[in-house]
């Protein structure tokens, strides 16, 4: 799958740019946008594209096109540009399929992203923020002082205990152990002498162990009071017990921080992941997203595309030489349409994620005053599974926190609930790993549930045969990259980063490198 | 030495305060900040302190008697607040004991902090910061994509590898050996049959382990080539060996990230660490700081304590109740004095250590653009020891990075040098980790060696028979938490958490709960 991916994926995507005369700006983004010089003297200048859906595919692909002087229109159900990168701040109103309407009345210049939240430093989608002027700051995804909080069976279950306490109790007793089997001679088949000195000389550091290679606590656990002046040499906690330690699962959630995709830093847009799409909206022009529009057939023609939506009641027809489709694979079929049935079968290989987010504002930053916490997220075993702290307004009078972010059958337990419920719940669950405070001080919450949310209906979609975020290239997977006679499909359901706005805008521009391909060589 | 803290030291504070019917703030902060009506009618109001020092220990004293009415001077030898704590931009200057002459000629809004520059959140640092309301941003402390480059004698020596890599290796090979040690056995006598279990499923995730136990590389390690959509899985890297791994000494910078006073988050003030102390200034009142005063003596008379200083070529003497001696320990013993021999000796074993850093302007965010580096530090064996990448005007069209920032032998290597020197072997060496982009687009720099700076003369002290940052109270440094008559001593060096603001503010805090309750008693 790996050389396929290179040589099928980057290499064709950069044998279509060669007939082009272009070449990739870098080894690590081998893309080129459309350029107006492209088509000059082409048949295929002005062609007309018509976009479904103002999510980053969407937009993207419109924004891509507009470059070289494509004829787009983007039809885009909802009244905002984003799609499932959704913030929401004072006056979102919406209206669930619950049959519930929020509107949130968080204070001015609060907010949290009910979707997309956070960017790897890897992904594009920085490079949109930078060619779009959208100014970034960090995302803490990674705090020593937020909780962990699992049940087990030892006397650490449903304790909470700060990621740093965790972690040095866990590398103290795993380099404790691998220091003694070492030192036993247990390894000495695949240990020579030298591995054995550097190893160990990396255990001791590493585990913070003392002389005789054992761990006995350490100042990375913490104190239960500070460290100060004088003789104040705080008061450093006790280590667990090695036993306990290791069935207690501290450490289940320590390895996404080394996720490619997690690893700090991460950035976020400064007030909120939207200002990515307002941007792409202000380049693309007003005059070409027609919002509100809801789309009900997308139909190949003779000549072309044609597709119908209802806007403010009125039922219209779009006809286009070309279609990006970037609704939600599980929303497809629902369109009238001519696909074949193998294209309508493989779109029902995308089976939609139950996930969603619910924001608390407080008017006391109690995570600060009291647990000294400045971002990130406590974990947990309970159906909340973590609480996001925010990464904006330090040191002010209120702050938004995300009270669970979970997914699967740990949202399905918010998903049906009123937003009532879902608040109760979740402070419930909340308090139980950071105490009273977390009951008090709530001036208001918004709640969502993607699969409950009008236009989208899931989170994002995972494909059948394959566990992983893309990448497996299920033969439906792999059907839905090539168009549909004039009809191409985008979205990050196409791509190998799933639930990344990364993976939609690679997919956008591997469709636009393809159709702009197609349109230079008509 | 735990318990003498408790004890003696948080202990000993809150008896003093309780004296004065104030109870700490909470368990973490026990302090509480003298008041206006602590006072009344007592002989001692209005008691006139001498500060020496505007560093953050005089600063902080000078604001903190101020909140009860004591008659507070500043004597700041310097033109600016903040002592060690130097935030150098446009017009900065300054001339070093070597005799040389800089003038900093970075673009407006550009700075970089050549003393402290990072706050954990434990620190009361942070609380000053929302005190005084300096606006405060997270550090980038830890950054997966930035680099570790070390000699070794394996074919990894020199490369230059990023550290999700490094810890991919490191922690997939650690969790093999160790799942393979336990599985075999080896340490049955301290592992029972759930003990392992729960190891090994920890260790699976943790290394990134095939089901079989073994280490074949992750996607935590990167790509070549980035994933994107379609078919394209991007280029995974192929792990280095497990032997070449282990005596790399890849991961011998692990355990920075995971330290009491530098795991993530680490916050910062926004446009410089300089202000805290601008809004100190403001608070205390400019006519209470004496900028440019060079202080020449220091004796506790009959009635009180007399400073004698040179200003503007004019020498004057204040006279005063109380004195707070915040100079540099090892700077003390030169001035005019009726120190006791034994306080004079004490101030003896307070040894400077060597340390500074050079600041490189780049016209280009080449870390950004090539390398994908949003803040944080690479990490090598070299003299300059780590190169710090700016965690402010992300995407904008210039930044400063810290060419350096060295300790000890490695400091020494520069601080010698001209500045020009300093510049051309931190480029050389820079130049070996992040290749030629490192000697491009240079327009400016600065640099500071800590024992070379007036008023300094020493980065942070160590204390002679201790290895650590405090705590160890040798008899020198207990015998200067006590005051001399009514001269008192405060600063980082005479806490647990040397060359850090906390401690010197703790420090402070600590001078000015003992002289309170001295004039309060009264």
């Amino acid at each position: 799958m790996q050389s396929l991916g290179v040589t099928g994926g980057a290499g064709l995507a950069y044998g279509a740019l060669s007939t082009l005369g272009l070449a990739p700006a870098s080894a690590q983004v081998s893309y080129r946008s459309p350029a107006m010089g492209d088509l000059i003297g082409k048949a295929g200048a002005g062609a007309r594209v018509a976009i479904l859906g103002g999510g980053p595919a969407g937009l993207c692909a419109a924004y891509e096109l507009g470059k070289a002087g494509y004829d787009v229109t983007v039809l885009e159900a909802r009244s905002r540009p984003g799609g499932r990168v959704w913030s929401v701040r004072n006056g979102t109103t919406e209206t669930d399929l619950n049959g519930e309407t929020q509107t949130c009345t968080f204070a001015e210049g609060h907010y949290f992203n009910l979707g997309a939240t956070r960017i790897p430093q890897s992904h594009i989608t920085l490079d949109y923020c930078r060619e779009l002027g959208v100014e970034i700051q960090p995302f803490g995804n990674q705090n020593a002082n937020t909780l962990v909080n699992y049940q087990s069976s030892t006397p650490i279950s449903g304790q909470s205990v700060q990621y740093r306490t965790a972690k040095a109790d866990v590398y103290g007793y795993m380099s404790e152990l691998l220091q003694k089997a070492a030192s036993r001679g247990a390894l000495d088949d695949v240990l020579s002498v030298d591995d054995k000195e550097a190893l160990s000389s990396f255990l001791s550091d590493f585990g913070d162990l003392s002389s005789d290679g054992r761990y006995l606590g350490s100042s990375r656990r913490g104190y239960d009071s500070e460290p100060g002046a004088g003789l104040n040499v705080g008061d450093q906690r006790t280590p667990f017990g090695m036993s306990e330690t290791i069935r207690s699962g501290l450490g289940r959630n320590f390895s996404f921080d080394f996720g490619y995709d997690q690893a700090m830093m991460m950035m976020t847009p400064v007030g909120g992941m939207d200002r990515i799409y307002i941007a792409f909206q202000r380049e693309i022009g007003d005059e070409r997203i027609h919002f509100g529009a809801e789309v009900s057939a997308m139909h190949n023609t003779p000549e072309g595309v044609r597709i119908d939506y209802t806007r403010d009641g009125t039922r219209t027809s779009l006809d286009a030489d070309y279609c990006i489709c970037t609704l939600p694979p599980n929303l497809v079929g629902r369109l009238a349409n001519n696909l074949p049935g193998d294209v309508l079968t493989a779109l029902k290989a995308a089976i939609p994620i139950s996930s969603g987010k619910l924001g608390i504002e407080y008017t006391r930053r109690w995570w600060e005053l009291d647990d000294r916490i400045y971002g990130g997220a406590s974990n947990t075993d309970k159906d909340i599974s973590q609480i996001m702290f925010p990464y904006d307004h330090y040191h002010g009078d209120r702050g938004v926190v995300v009270g669970y972010y979970n997914t699967g059958k740990r949202h399905l337990a918010f998903e049906s609930l009123t937003h009532r419920q879902r608040l109760a719940k979740a402070i419930d669950e909340g308090a139980a790993l950071h105490g009273e405070n977390y009951r008090r001080d709530i001036a208001s919450a918004f709640s969502g549930s993607w699969r409950r949310t009008r236009y989208s209906e899931g989170a994002w979609v995972g494909w059948s045969g394959s566990d992983s975020h893309g990448g497996e290239a299920t033969a439906e997977y792999t059907k839905l990259l090539e168009p549909v006679e004039r009809i191409y499909f985008a979205g990050d359901h196409l791509s190998n980063a799933i639930a990344w706005q990364h993976g939609a805008f690679t997919s956008a521009r591997d469709v636009v490198t393809a159709l702009h391909t197609r349109v230079a060589a008509s």
